[in-house]
């Protein structure tokens, strides 16, 4: 069995609205210093064995996690025994 | 500058159910072996100054990044030269 942990966010040249949001909402909170907030997905998915592991998480971020037009990926996998 | 990765999960008891579709998916596309699949949020956040980083990072997630009632969070901070 094994971990994986997926992160998925916005290409650098792609607008996030809800980052900024975020943002503007920290800034009427008080908190000066913040320079920028991005807002990406986190995805943790098991699996039932290792094997191939890399190939089929990259597949499927490809057809269905992510968008690869406007979006990027990351992942990283652990072994859990 | 510093810059910090934010990773928000829903409470283990917590129900996903947008982790709960993706699931029925990559099934549905033939991806065996997906034993669960969960959602959170990542968001990367860039702060003018790493002094008391920590703890301003603590309050923002308590007060509006996350929902302690429903979520856990955890981040790192990594220093920007």
């Amino acid at each position: 069995m094994c971990k994986v942990n997926i992160y998925i966010t916005l290409k650098e040249a792609v607008l996030d609205p809800q980052g900024k949001a975020i943002s503007q909402s920290l800034k009427d909170l008080d908190y000066d210093g913040v320079n920028d907030v991005r807002v990406g997905k986190y995805m943790q998915v098991e699996l039932e064995n290792r094997e191939n592991a890399e190939q089929k998480i990259e597949e499927m971020c490809r057809r269905l996690l992510a968008n690869p037009v406007i979006e990027d990926y990351t992942y990283t996998i652990e072994e859990v025994v």
